[in-house]
């Protein structure tokens, strides 16, 4: 099954306390599509000025990724500048030059509206919204989102949810948006607003996925990163990661299925953040992701009778 | 194998935002012992005043902990009167009556000192040295701690450390202890110092444990709690499960017997914290710990070969 991306596409400026770098490839639907193409066919949405360059573009189709939903406008590409502390969490936002994003009003093409998935990266809800009544019927329909949304748009955020069957939101994002203070009950919350999976991801201790239908949660932890460089997009991989593996799965809400996605999230979350900009992403294939899965598997109890303690 | 238990005995004054209570039972020593006893045979070292109530010893005998190792003194119990804040994590101290534990010199009976294991529960790192000392070779020694001891006594629980094969602390303690802002590079720098496993609590995040002779990190969600009572006690608890799974397995450090005895902590500290003082360990017996166990195993992708993703 394929999917339909959309999000941002931007060239940021990057600031760490050891590295500071502009004009580099960014937005939420780039880091989403090379994740996702790992694992599915990706039919891009999006919007570049003159100054995209060409290679970002081929990189892009060297990785299978339809560009038939990219549309090119005279002006300059949507910036984003961030700066990151010596705690490489959260990023401060430092500019936003809107450019040829401000006019941004997605025209799906007729094969993209068909497709069974969509993942609607983090822009506005309400172009999310749009985006979403323009696909016939998917069966699987993600959206991402952030603080901006939060606190600028939180009802059009809240009439997204009950449209969609996916919502990921990190953990500081779930509890301002429900106001409840363990990831559990926000998850809970925002589950009763309708989608069926709230996937809420906590950095360094990784991401946990509430089936509101079943009332179950699952977990995975991160993948053991010694050094983080840049966690730009790690939020948009980790999606990548987990619809990846939804997509591959006759029912994504199989529990096992479930379980993969988050291990998959979080293996793509550690590739974006091992590298600047989209580096992590644009340097890994197959094997790499594998590997990756296999270090977390190891991390964790499987086999099920291994619960069995024999008790006094 | 069995386990002598050193630490505090308490007749603790809880204060939560909901219920208030005095004279409970507390202590590290008695939620580690009550813990432990659902997996091992538990030898209890401690002391107490006149006013312990003789309901408190018969249930630890219920249990089939030995208190061979319990000393009674002329005047009252150790007594510490903890508050929790409206979000049920850290406590704070609002008073602590040192009373016959001022005095506390641990003297272990003769056939405690054989045993091959031992907890070190949260007393001073002096007194944990001193008990550890009376062990004549001990294969597991484990020690956890607390922040009062790492404000004022880091020298004397730096130089425990190589003494120690597993070593519990809490995420705000680990991160205190080393600099560290990252629990992964916390763990690594701990494991340094000497001991085999460092055990990371990181509350509703779960638990992770890092062999240091191996460099491989495990990891178990927290069990999914949606009410928290009264989190006194959960690492003591968790300490509890993790080495009950420990001294069951032919040897400690083989990965498996390491993500069943993460598994296993974070269960025994859901019981915990799901009722007032130690009532929630009290309530439960086997068949209970089974049951948390699986529902842990269920939100954990198992079987190694389910990691297999197929990859475009």
């Amino acid at each position: 099954m394929g999917i339909v991306v959309v999000g941002s596409i931007a060239l940021d400026v990057l600031s760490t306390p050891k590295v500071k770098r502009k004009q580099v490839l960014g937005g939420s639907a780039i880091y989403a599509s090379l994740s996702l193409s790992n694992f599915a066919p990706v039919k891009l949405v999006g919007i570049i000025g003159e100054d995209y360059p060409n290679e970002a573009l081929e990189l892009l189709r060297s990785r299978g990724i339809d560009l038939a939903g990219i549309e090119k406008m005279a002006g300059r590409t949507f910036a984003w500048e961030g700066e990151y502390g010596e705690d490489l969490a959260e990023a401060k936002t430092i500019d936003t030059q809107l450019n040829v994003f401000g006019t941004f009003s997605p025209k799906l093409p007729e094969e993209y509206r068909r497709e069974e998935a969509v993942f609607l990266g983090n822009i506005s809800p309400d172009l999310q919204a749009d985006v979403l009544s323009q696909m016939e019927n998917p069966t699987l329909a993600a959206a991402d989102t952030m603080n901006l949304w939060i606190n600028t748009q939180a009802n059009a955020l809240k009439a997204l949810l009950p449209k969609i069957h996916v919502f990921f939101v990190n953990e500081a994002e779930a509890k301002a948006l429900t106001g409840e203070r363990k990831v559990l009950r926000a998850a809970h919350r925002l589950g009763e607003r309708g989608p069926r999976l709230v996937v809420i991801k906590s950095g360094e201790h990784g991401a946990m996925a509430y089936d509101s239908r079943r009332g179950q949660s699952y977990w995975a932890p991160a993948f053991p990163a010694f050094e983080v460089v840049d966690p730009t997009g790690a939020g948009d991989s980790f999606a990548g990661g987990f619809l990846g593996i939804l997509l591959q799965s006759g029912d994504p809400y199989e529990p096992l299925a479930v379980k993969k996605a988050l291990a998959a999230g979080n293996v793509m979350s550690s590739f974006a953040l091992s590298a600047l900009s989209i580096d992590g992403l644009a340097a890994i294939g197959a094997s790499e992701v594998q590997q990756r899965l296999q270090v977390l598997s190891e991390m964790m109890a499987h086999a099920p009778d291994a619960f069995a303690a024999r008790l006094a």
